[in-house]
């Protein structure tokens, strides 16, 4: 039997899905959880629970258990300095993360990457260990979307295609070809929130449903590290704020717990969209 | 006596301040206040009450006193259809007005701004009836931005660069080079009110002051029309996020109330600096 996959576990159900999926199909993970971000649950595996920072025990866990391929899923809060020295193993490598605390998060995960890579282990991403968490092409959930909304889609795409050498959150709401929200450090539930907001206090004077999410990956971006997600909370989130639909970027968006999101999105009448189709 | 300039006033005590600085150059304002938006105190100019949509009444009005010159300046809710067709003089061009609902407020006001040149006007902007308005280079309010406050200068800058051809509004906030909110229908006090939030919230940790508020117009705007400001709200904004300072573009940049903005800005500690110096 082949080694375990270790998943550094942030927050969400996703380390757990991507656990059952190597599971089905016939290999183990070995799942390092983040103390204050990972879920409980993922103590139905084999685990490990560690402090941001903890770098010396976690190599120490995957030496052990002959690991050789490590993935990062689910979201961290950014860590603060103080954080990432409480053992030896990290503050010998201080050096190297004070550099991190310049520019954006994609900046941080991918010199995390590069610490356990120098220490020989391979970084796998979703793509590779969990394809179908990922989200597909075209309609996801019905109705396709109208010329307007696929217009508007359009926009959204070169829109963040556009902010993406800025290394921000890859998210946008566009309505008639006009970018409502931009989402930047406050995610996409906030910022699907800052929509509803604006639309009941009259500040956007839109009528009925209106308005597009649009998510993708970073270009360039290292996709074996923190895709986005999505998840029945966007959904909740989207039905506030009174869009019409969900267009997320196919092979580059996770969707989280899947079979709850996409009957969420069913009976809040919002279209989910996998482009380009 | 030349003939009046025309301003049609949003909110905001910007219209009456260019008023004022034209008086001072030795020519006479004529206040068009669009109701609910603009303030009471363009009653102590000649001047004419609006709604949105009224064109046959100002066409008239400007008409009757000789008017070459016409200016925007101020705040105004985005109009929704009906807004803009109370009179016949909106009717009969409604199929040109209808175009304006696709597309951002730079779409809108160019095309208001085309309806009124139709009509033989001159469309003014700041620059050249109240300059006296517009950010100047270089140091505006101490101290000088250190070598990081200059990087984050520059990140944002190029970050607006990017964002500007989709008509979105241009403000952003950085720290250490990276983008923490970006500006789009909520305007610049609400993106530092969610910047303030964050921080408490736990979901940013920054420590003590940290990041600055860049400001800039569009790329390619008509400069004439719709130019970004600030003032005494978006000091008291930046303070309660705990900036370190705002950085606004020189000579696309407005600040309004002036001297009250800048004791404000002393008074908070926040350095307000007129990009490129």
């Amino acid at each position: 039997m082949s080694a375990p996959v270790a998943i550094v576990c942030g927050s969400g159900s996703l380390p757990i899905e991507a656990a059952r999926e190597l599971r089905r199909s016939g290999r183990e993970a070995f799942l390092v959880g983040l103390v204050g971000s990972a879920a409980r649950d993922i103590e139905a595996f084999p685990h490990l629970w560690v402090r941001l920072g903890e770098v010396g025990k976690v190599l120490a866990a995957l030496k052990a258990r002959s690991v050789e391929e490590l993935a990062f899923l689910g979201a961290v809060t950014r860590p603060d300095l103080s954080d990432l020295l409480p053992d030896w193993g990290a503050i010998v490598r201080a050096g190297e993360i004070a550099k991190l605390f310049r520019g954006g998060d994609d900046a941080l995960l991918r010199a995390v990457a590069r610490l356990f890579e120098g220490e020989g282990f391979r970084i796998v991403g979703p793509r590779e260990f969990a394809p179908g968490l990922l989200a597909p092409k075209g309609e996801i959930v019905a109705p396709y979307p109208d010329e307007d909304a696929r217009a508007d889609i359009a926009f959204g795409a070169r829109l963040l295609a556009a902010t993406s050498p800025f290394d921000i959150g890859q998210g946008a709401v566009v309505s008639a070809e006009r970018a409502l929200a931009v989402e930047a450090a406050e995610g996409t539930d906030r910022m699907l929130a800052r929509v509803a907001e604006l639309r009941a206090g009259g500040r956007l004077r839109l009528k009925g449903r209106a308005g597009v999410f649009v998510k993708a990956a970073k270009r360039g971006q290292d996709v074996r590290l923190d895709l986005p997600a999505v998840g029945p909370a966007t959904i909740a989130a989207a039905k506030r704020a009174q869009l019409q639909g969900l267009a997320i970027a196919a092979g580059e968006v996770l969707i989280a717990d899947r079979p709850v999101f996409l009957k969420a999105a069913q009976e809040a009448g919002l279209f989910v969209f996998g482009w380009p189709a």
